[in-house]
């Protein structure tokens, strides 16, 4: 039985949730999902973002599904650190995997990038950099206002997150590593990082492996997408080169994400790419194949693979069969992706 | 008299500025140049950087153009940190800019953007942010090992650059600034851009403003290059999304850059975007486009507007006249600019 928390969240967030749960049920017959309600919505009506006693009835989980939380009405930062960063942060969710597929029928924005020649995957670290909220500020409005934002890098958490990302090359028929950082101006991260890439590569003779600068890939994204296979890269770099992957790779509707703790000693927790959504929400034509990628990652991340294939075979069937100008009912693309799943 | 400083430096660099002298020669009667040498072959030779002499005989200069500098076998940070930053510290220009246009006769990756479409600008802080330098590591090489990078954001740093983003907003057809930062993250550092920029935004009725997250805006650039006007940013976001920018537009092969002290009290340096290029190196194939624009930017800068328009009007002809898949001469391009500029 896989116990499944279900955080639905606000705006698009429901809607999409709702497929990726039809989806999950048609292929995994004894699914236990408990509903949390978390997000903007909460927020307003109590001031409460996550209490101490939802985050340990989260942790009792096999893994958690997330729609989107955030509302132009919440002041930056008050879900993002207080609901999205905790949540990775207490459950130790080093491993933010994100996989860019350009999907045979999806028009990408690059004239001479073809379907099927993008497939990369990033693995982004997801527990240390500048996301460790270590930072500050002194003699705030006033013309004297000085703000800090520290990045912090350990070899612990460095190299756990590139062994995660050497194993899942090891895995893939290009078997090819890619080190995003910037260590010609962030010399004391970026040598940390670059050190244990090759202490760790070494361990993998099999697997090729290069080096780029973020601004560089960030280029390469763009004019060569195919050239990636697996990239690993730090917290903020990642935030924006998955970003640029889901822009290249069909645009962020279709990107699904997942904050792993791989060795399961916490829930990890799946969600797509993008946001809540406000000006389309309640309409019933947001696209929940986002959502529906970020449940074949949960279904992988538990061992269903064979499931998570089904699921994937059936977003491919569905995507190649859209006609582009015609409208999606979220609704009706839920019930064919089951379907499609489970024949 | 224009008394401009050349710093041809590594591998195309003396290809590329010879032809961006040609043209600021035919344009401008009366420049005096002094070449100095500096790069990876001079640090090669003699270990050597930047000696405290030659930074002060640069800062008596009205002017930079340098080429590219770097080399494959110096190690990441010695010229970034050594001369690159340390010029633009030195000589405070915390205006990095760089525009981004798609040329009429230039085909970008894009498959829904026409040329002529795209014409912003990044107005990217150089002085500030993580470029610093404020970072450390303990415990190197050890599995305890921790490296810090810290982001040191001032109200004096962020208010003068963005005040330089919205006078030139202000001095544009379309009079808008985008914001970039990540206010949701990094709240500190977040908060204080976001201050300045309201508090700027209020002395400009006229100028539209609107923010972005740098995730949003590194996937817009791609998706909606054309929504953008003026982008003003820190020192690492512009780092990145310049180079989206710069790809999405055709290629660094076009991208001009001046790293700005706009009170003129230090020399503004002026740079194509590309690198040194070992690859290419000495076959007279590298184009010239971005070191002749990084010129006309100069010109600028030194108040010759007219010789500026000349410029971009030369290139603006080349390359609408380039027939794909001709291999071009440096040599012939630069003669042609500098034909067409007079002209
Ligand atoms: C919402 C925000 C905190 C988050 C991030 O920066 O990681 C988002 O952009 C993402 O990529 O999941
Ligand atoms: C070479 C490097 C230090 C530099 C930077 O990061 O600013 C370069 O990427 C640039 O954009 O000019």
């Amino acid at each position: 039985m896989a116990r499944i928390a279900v955080v639905a969240g606000d705006g698009i967030g429901p809607e999409v949730v709702a497929q990726a749960r039809k989806v999950l049920d048609a292929v995994l017959p004894d699914v236990q999902a408990t509903e949390y309600d978390l997000g903007a919505a909460r927020w307003h009506r109590t001031g409460e973002v996550l209490p101490d006693s939802v985050l340990a009835e989260l942790a009792g989980h096999d893994a958690i599904l997330l729609g989107a939380v955030g509302d132009p009405t919440v002041p930056p930062g008050v879900l993002e650190r207080g609901l999205l960063l905790k949540l990775r942060f207490a459950f130790d969710q080093y491993v933010n995997l994100r996989p860019s597929r350009l999907w045979p029928g999806v028009a990408g924005p690059l004239g001479n990038v073809k379907p099927g020649e993008v497939d990369l995957v990033v693995v982004r670290e997801g527990t240390e950099g500048l996301y460790a909220g270590a930072g500050g500020s002194l003699h705030r409005d006033t013309p004297a206002e000085v703000a800090t934002e520290e990045s912090l890098n350990t070899r612990h958490g460095v190299e756990r997150v590139i062994r995660d990302a050497f194993a899942r090359a090891g895995r893939r028929e290009r078997r090819k590593v890619t080190l995003v950082h910037k260590t010609n101006v962030l010399t004391h991260a970026g040598s940390l990082w670059a050190r244990t890439f090759d202490a760790v590569a070494a361990e993998h003779p099999d697997v090729a492996t290069e080096y780029q600068h973020v601004d560089a890939a960030a280029m390469f994204l763009v004019t060569q997408p195919q050239r990636y296979d697996v990239v690993v890269t730090d917290n903020l770099f990642g935030d924006i080169l998955t970003d640029i992957a889901a822009a290249v790779t069909g645009g962020i509707g279709l990107a699904a994400s997942g904050c792993i703790n791989p060795e399961g000693a916490y829930p990890s927790m799946f969600e797509p790419v993008h946001g809540s959504a406000p000006d389309i929400a309640g309409q019933g034509i947001a696209d929940p194949v986002a959502a529906v990628l970020s449940a074949a990652l949960l279904l992988e991340q538990l061992g269903h693979s064979e499931s998570a294939a089904r699921v994937n075979a059936a977003v491919a069937a569905e995507l190649a069969s859209r006609v582009p100008g015609v409208t999606l009912r979220t609704e009706e693309v839920g019930d064919r992706l089951a379907a499609h799943a489970v024949a």
